[in-house]
């Protein structure tokens, strides 16, 4: 594909939809985002979606790349489902959009399109073996190994979230107990802040967080004030942290672990406790991975939609 | 590669050396194998290999694949280190064959040759998407993504048995605690078979145990025998199992697990409870993996081996 041809990014969140014009380096030449049409049938969806497109798309795109937040039947280009909306299971989106724009059109799901877009244009930039694992209310991950994404069959590779990580009898979002995403993720992550603040409600931690939801920025202030309790919550963190990313060097074997989510703001807070306990458990032969914040935020997945486009298929 | 022509393949083991010429098909028209000289040099050893390599090639024979107990750097073909043998660091092994054979050499680990092997002429046959797991003593894997070995930075990707999985105390032989070896593998199963023995003396299975050295075959006939004791461990066993495999599963999303060493020997025991907490755990979309067992046997490495030599270096 020359240099001068872009492509269009299509990232369709839970609560954001994302369209983007991109060249053939990653530069965004045109973005688009409107709050997602939630009540809409798919066919609400997807006329937000050409609307979009159109307003982007250049003289000289020819491709388009989709990232679904949910299963799809990749070779298909259909949809087999979307937990955050209804209506999805077996609408041929891929065929939909070709005829209504003209373009080619690849779907992928939503964490891998982000892996794409932090390898090709982000903090994962340079290598061929990068993790990408985004770290908020979830885990997702996308792994690109040996430079092609690692997607397994129907596409489903990659839940290191719900790997059984610990006998710990925290439900995870899954129903199940002791998975990565039920003890490291956000949502574990303020039921220890909760459990501190009504704990102890004398610390520099319970006072900032005081009557308002608990979040990581919270954490992050009072740790940095020396907050014993917070401290002691981003050990925890750190911990899980440092098993998880040991558990992802050990099977996918990334030179780069890139991590984006909310929990990713706490990384410098964590990193050195993270890396002493990667050096303490893997095995001879390996050296822990650099691990490095997501670069391009929530544009990773648009970009990375757009460089998916011109994949081949 | 025309068809009729022929491969070598070499496994390196640590006790065994195997060296046979197999055909496209994965037919195995010579096979040696020998005792590995230990207390030789690498000198020996190679000296070894040389002389089965020049017992089994035909005249078509144009390239050879080397599977390898240890660490390697596969690009350059220089083993960096061999915890079974003294020395082999950095040797050059690659061109070393080269040059005594006039044939092309590839080095790969020796899960993943295996994991080749079942893959091309075994258990895996016909599917692109196949992890391959080894329960013996310990746990090794090899995981074949649309097709390709996933290697990842340095080829160290697929260490399933050192992954954490859970918080238990029982030591490794990596060293620490938790992972899937501790808990899974055949020292685990062993430590289990003796506690039982000492503490339920009566039982049918301490009964064949006796004063040998506890081993898979005397759970699998206490066990079919209705031996509740030996049903418990197998149940424990079979737990952990499908823990490890629905990781296994939402990590690389095999669509057949194939499972080899001495464990899967009590795969059929084992199956229907191995089943359902896949089923219980898999997340929506995931369907539980064919899990198989090896077909290939101690032939697994020297096959894939063989298959090696035909890829693209």
């Amino acid at each position: 594909m020359s240099e001068h041809r872009t492509t269009v990014g299509i990232d369709l969140g839970g609560t954001q939809l994302r369209v983007a014009c991109v060249d053939a380096a990653g530069a965004v030449l045109a973005l688009e985002r409107e709050r997602s049409d939630q009540h809409g049938s798919p066919q609400g969806l997807i006329d937000q979606m050409i609307r979009l497109i159109e307003r982007v798309r250049s003289p000289g795109t020819n491709a388009i790349g989709c990232g679904i937040p949910g299963l799809i039947d990749r070779r298909k280009g259909v949809v087999l489902g979307i937990p955050a909306f209804a209506g999805w299971s077996g609408v041929p989106l891929g065929s939909i959009l070709q005829a209504r724009t003209g373009l080619p059109v690849q779907l992928e799901n939503d964490a891998n399109v982000a892996a794409i877009g932090e390898w090709r244009s982000g903090a994962g930039r340079g290598s061929v073996d990068v993790a990408y694992v985004t770290i908020s209310t979830g885990i997702g991950a996308g792994i690109i190994s040996d430079g092609r994404l690692v997607r397994g069959h129907g596409g489903l590779a990659g839940e290191i979230g719900h790997t059984h990580i610990s006998d710990e009898a925290s439900t995870c979002s899954c129903g199940n107990t002791g998975c990565f995403e039920a003890v490291a993720a956000g949502r574990a992550l303020d039921r220890r802040v909760m459990s501190a603040v009504v704990g102890q409600p004398s610390s520099l931690l319970a006072g900032l967080v005081g009557d308002r939801t608990p979040g990581a920025e919270y954490l992050g202030i009072a740790a940095s004030r020396g907050c014993p309790v917070a401290l002691e919550i981003l050990d925890t963190e750190a911990y899980w942290l440092g098993l998880g990313f040991t558990n992802l060097q050990h099977l996918y074997a990334p030179e780069r672990i890139v991590m984006g989510g909310g929990v990713s703001a706490l990384l410098p807070l964590m990193r050195e406790r993270i890396d002493a306990i990667m050096r303490q458990r893997l095995l001879p032969g390996f050296t822990p991975a650099v691990i490095e914040v997501a670069a391009l935020g929530d544009s990773a997945g648009v970009v990375g939609a757009a460089f998916l486009a011109r994949e081949k298929p």
